[in-house]
């Protein structure tokens, strides 16, 4: 199927198999990938984006597939973007994510789509973000984009959110270790999932003594909520916050700023992109490989030859 | 203290303040760095390094710790690297990793050195490996460099490592998102840590049963070990694969080929950080901060935004 007329029209008016290989198209990184993006670009910023992080094992994928559900229930169309970590066997995402996602993956009203990383995950994040983009332009009204949150590549994903929600769970030591993953500077509140478990009011009570060293963001206080996920309970209070969260980002008019950041972010993405793909091409990968083994014996260093390929850059 | 030719000296000569300092230079990127790190470069080759990742909590800093320890007592001198995902409270590395480093860090024959994200963890990873360079250069027999290992540019890091070793814990659940964090492709061996708890032999063989899966790289089979870290049981056996897999390598020759790809990402990196820094100067700055609200209010697109800036690079 061309990317045509045709091709742009099927994905505005919501068509489901052509919104998966519109999505295909941005993940295989295909030579109209750009071009397909720029036409939607228009029809962009209508879908509200929520990222849901945290770290592995903490239910992110069960308070996703109950979201969906009661998005769905509020008669909302609801596409998500599961983000998942390369698994090396099928070289692509593991179906453990897709299985949780029973409530809601027979629904028409609800897209999913499990996003691999197969080289960098710092491509998988752009990914993530250009096949949110797709969605939006198709007309889901709310997008979930759900990654393990960890490293920074993949926080990248959620920091592209609207609101972003960090789930974590009651066993001791996760709280600070959150804390240390930096998941604090881009939650816009936590949930502790899992809250029948042990220790679950000992996880809220030491989260929330460390929010409170964190100085407010202009008005908005982070906040912790419990959930047993698997069990529903919980879920209408994360959307709750979440509708909380989007009333204050509009009334502050920070929704407008936060996408203009996000924008930057994206106009420097593709500006490196661009410039890596022209800088590596033939000519300087040969002088590359064939300078290596002189660096190896040291007889010059890294910063010399990178100094070298620069200047042949700029000839 | 300048960077000079005495400073130069105090490092080969291995002085630990001048050392400290020059990591200083190296993680704040002090406009001498890059030179330093040029004049240093043919001093760089000999250190062993060791890249140690895992989980939060799996007990890496413990492993750390002990593996010093078994090296000191072999009378080599040890740098460790602990690298440490952003503490937003200090801005810098949280005490955790130091303190349970007791055993080695009142040695003068260990050098420790936390390093935090501030910015990106993409920076960070490429910082703890200058860091790795110094500690080369100044005479290090063996660097140890642990990192939380989930997100890839965390990777990053042990992908620089000659050996890499993953440490896991025995609850379920975790060797398989291990697996899917992508763990197996950058793990010369593993070790389930804890292995008094319940589960370890079972956590053991569904690794042991995953590994089985994967053909074997060139000769080299991977494999788990069991250890006990807090009570120093096992890390003999961590340091005999870690000798193993490097009496391998040397014997395949395949280590030369991984400083190869070393140098060959490092020069890459040097590439695109220059390339960065010299597109984003003011003017770019501005004409980018310039054109967001039409990007937002949709009469021009982040595509187009991008495409004339690169025009603007090239003239």
């Amino acid at each position: 199927m061309p990317v045509d007329q045709n091709f742009i029209e099927r994905i505005l008016r919501g068509d489901r198999v052509t919104v998966a290989r519109a999505i295909s198209v941005v993940e295989n990184e295909h030579a109209d990938a750009i071009a397909l993006l720029r036409t939607l670009y228009p029809h962009t910023g209508k879908a509200y984006r929520i990222g849901i992080t945290g770290p592995p094992g903490a239910g992110k994928s069960t308070i996703t597939n109950k979201l969906a559900k009661l998005f769905r229930d509020q008669n909302k169309r609801v596409g998500i973007i599961a983000v998942d970590p390369t698994s090396p066997f099928t070289g692509g995402a593991l179906l453990g994510d897709r299985v949780r996602m029973t409530d809601v993956e027979l629904d028409e009203g609800v897209f999913i789509r499990s996003m691999a990383s197969r080289g960098s995950l710092g491509g998988l994040s752009k990914k993530a973000k250009e096949a949110a983009d797709v969605l939006d332009a198709s007309g889901y009204d709310i997008i979930l984009m759900e990654t393990v949150g960890v490293g920074q590549s993949e926080l990248d994903v959620v920091r592209a959110a609207d609101t972003t929600v960090v789930v974590l769970v009651p066993e001791s030591g996760d709280s600070i270790q959150a804390m240390k993953a930096g998941l604090m500077e881009i939650a816009d509140f936590f949930v502790v999932n899992k809250a029948d478990r042990a220790g679950a009011e000992q996880a809220v009570m030491s989260i929330k003594m460390v929010l409170n060293f964190k100085p407010h963001t202009d008005g908005w206080k982070l906040d912790v909520i419990q959930t047993i996920a698997n069990e529903g309970k919980g879920i209408d209070k994360v959307a709750e916050m979440i509708f909380s969260h989007r009333t204050y980002l509009d009334t502050k008019q920070i929704l407008m700023k936060k996408r203009g950041e996000r924008i930057a972010e994206r106009i420097r993405e593709l500006v490196g992109e661009r410039l890596r793909v022209e800088f590596w091409n033939e000519e300087r990968n040969t002088l590359l490989s064939s300078t290596i083994s002189r660096v190896i014996t040291q007889q010059t260093t890294p910063y010399d030859v990178a100094e070298e390929l620069l200047k042949n850059f700029k000839q």
